[in-house]
């Protein structure tokens, strides 16, 4: 049983979470920035000491490619993730996957092994969706799901254009995106959930990822005097929006699924202490790993607002803001990943990715899976994202052994 | 059975509403500003042409004072409102009582009556506290309850302050505040809520006020992931801020009380689509005309609170806003409001008032009374707040009967 070099690894992670920070110390790494220029070239840098061939394609991925003798001839498979990151977020949120997937195949160069086929890293473009729509939108390209010229004239939200952006920092590159069909695709990730540090679980054998609809819900009442108006005679847009997110949870909790469902933005016309809500706007977030259920929760959903809407006198419309479908991912690289927590006598689980990753993109050409390590607190997108080094190491393992069973006793 | 001049009286409405409007035709007189020097300037205007004496005091409260012969001696009876406006008002708030009560004046005096008693119309100095705080601040001065030179230093939410704008538009009276001690209140108003008009009646006779309070509500929870915090494990400020208003409009139905509870205006950090909110901020209003009520309502409300932070797992806190006790109006000045309308042959019924007004300021000092008419959809503060004209009118002659019946048959 072989070990990565976790000094090493964790080195890499904080040297490459300490690029990037503004005067007060934030980290952002926004997609096609000088920021992520200076991330990219620390990583193409590492690569090429690894002795590794780099290649950047034209949607600015960026992949470090192992080749043995004599197995050239064979897919390749694909380790990896994003270094992108989201304003003021934490060093573990892709990197570590990237750096781990790096580290795996270092390891395995410094052991002489000489693998079956090729093994790659992968850093893909734009993972995080901040700076441009959608989020990703690099592996998406990858895998054939967008055009490429359409994702280079992609519209920033400071009105750069990714196109541009990618010549500016150098990441235009000239091989055609999916050059690289992978014969796998294996993701290393933290959580960003609580479960795994809850349970006391070290690894996480993700086996599916859930589909995920966002809508925007605007209801509209009436607003009226706060002290003239009798209850009776309200139509209170505030009040039926309170309605919604209380009956998803309730819904939920009687229906034992693993569905979730989050009203995390809310606006109020005309937001005064003595006015009667007269609108009320709110985005509903509703997740599940199975279709069937989300199309049905998404159903459940509807019939409750129009039940609202006829109990409050209130007028409902809907407005869909985003629809991805349930990924299921590969049973047998699930089952490795197992194995080799077993072996190593680490506590594991199946569960499901509750956020989107590039593995989602990924599993439309290939087989794939992920593995999850423990987040502290469950906290992501945030300074204080941590995971343990024991923790970033035993996943870093777990990746090792399962890229030996793939690619080295082929 | 005496009438007052309906076409006058909603003449003066009309063209004392189409002063100070902006190009786009929004009507504003904040309390204060050049526009309200222009609407002063044409009520004083009308009240010297009626041949009243006129005072302004040191707060700019107006005051239109008709004395009869041989009447000098007695307690004025005192009629009034105010005629500021919000930004961006309708025609009638305010405004109605004022011109109503110069209207019924006029016609006592063109009828020849010698009242027993001087009638004085009153418009009291920044009713709507749109511009200064705290609303009601002219009645306010006048009964004592604030200090003149404390009111003139108000500073307003331009930075301008009181005392210097009333000496600018020329409203800096030398009268001392309060220097007319009433032996009666009468204040004429739209109801500027739905009830009238939905039940058809045309009169309401106002026996008390609503006492309100205000307070604000931070819940705070965890932010966390959408997508990756099972249902059970979070702390959603949101939801636990969705409970409130619920449970206060169940809670209310249940009581068979006329109390009312807004939840006015909502705020959730970080307010993202795809994060548990981590802060909720909103505003409770809470009224009723019974002070004991009021108080067993807030006691239940902190209860809830209570509640709801150890079901959801968050931390409340409360900062109150505002309050004011509720206020009980003159019974026989009530019930001489009822008779006008029988004898009239008007629908009338007693009622509460849900707003504040000048007239809950006088009630400190005089027996006080206020008289509504119907509002169109309950609507007011907006360009669309809207009283047919013969509910003007029939709300000026019930002023009038009462007018007669307290100040010229005693």
């Amino acid at each position: 049983m072989h070990s990565i070099n976790a000094e090493r690894l964790i080195g890499r992670i904080r040297e490459l979470g300490d690029i990037g920070r503004d005067a007060e110390g934030r980290l952002t790494r926004l997609a096609g920035s000088a920021n992520d220029k200076a991330g990219r070239d620390r990583l193409v840098g590492w690569v090429e000491a690894a002795g590794l061939e780099v290649a950047i394609d034209r949607i600015g991925n960026i992949f470090g490619i192992w080749r043995g003798e004599g197995n050239a001839g064979h897919a390749p498979l694909m380790l990896g993730s994003h270094i992108d990151t989201v304003i003021n977020a934490g060093i573990y949120d892709g990197c570590y996957g990237v750096l781990a997937a790096l580290e795996v195949i270092e390891t395995l160069k410094d052991l002489g092994v000489t693998p079956a086929r090729p093994i790659v890293v992968a850093a893909f473009t734009n993972e995080e969706g901040v700076r441009f729509a959608p989020d990703m939108l690099g592996s998406l390209v990858h895998v054939g799901g967008l055009a490429v010229d359409a994702a280079l004239a992609t519209i920033g939200t400071d009105g750069a254009v990714l196109g541009e952006e990618l010549a500016r920092i150098g990441y235009a590159g000239n091989v055609e995106p999916g050059h690289l069909q992978p014969h796998a695709y294996v993701e290393l990730h933290i959580e960003q959930g609580p479960v795994l540090e809850r349970e006391g679980t070290a690894i996480g054998a993700v086996e599916n990822l859930q589909g995920i609809s966002w809508q925007r819900v605007t209801i509209d009442g009436v607003a009226n005097h706060a002290g003239t108006t009798p209850m009776a005679m309200r139509r209170d847009a505030g009040l039926a929006a309170a309605r919604v997110g209380l009956f998803l949870r309730e819904h939920i909790a009687r229906s034992n699924a693993p569905s979730v469902a989050t009203v995390g933005t809310m606006r109020y016309e005309p937001d005064a202490i003595n006015v009667i809500p007269s609108r009320a706007v709110f985005t509903v977030d509703l997740r599940d790993p199975d279709e069937e259920r989300l199309q049905a929760l998404e159903a459940v959903l509807a019939d409750f607002l129009a039940r609202v809407a006829e109990e409050e006198g209130v007028e409902i419309s809907v407005e869909r803001l985003a629809r991805f479908q349930p990924v299921v991912f590969d049973p047998a690289i699930v089952a490795a990943i197992e194995a080799s927590a077993r072996t190593r006598g680490l506590k594991s689980r199946r569960m499901t990715s509750g956020a989107g990753h590039d593995a989602q993109m990924l599993a439309r050409i290939a087989p794939t899976a992920m593995i999850f390590v423990p987040s502290r607190d469950g906290i992501s997108h945030n300074p204080r994202e941590h995971t343990e080094p024991d923790d970033l190491a035993a996943g870093a393992n777990v990746l090792l052994d399962v890229v030996e069973r793939i690619a080295c006793s082929g």
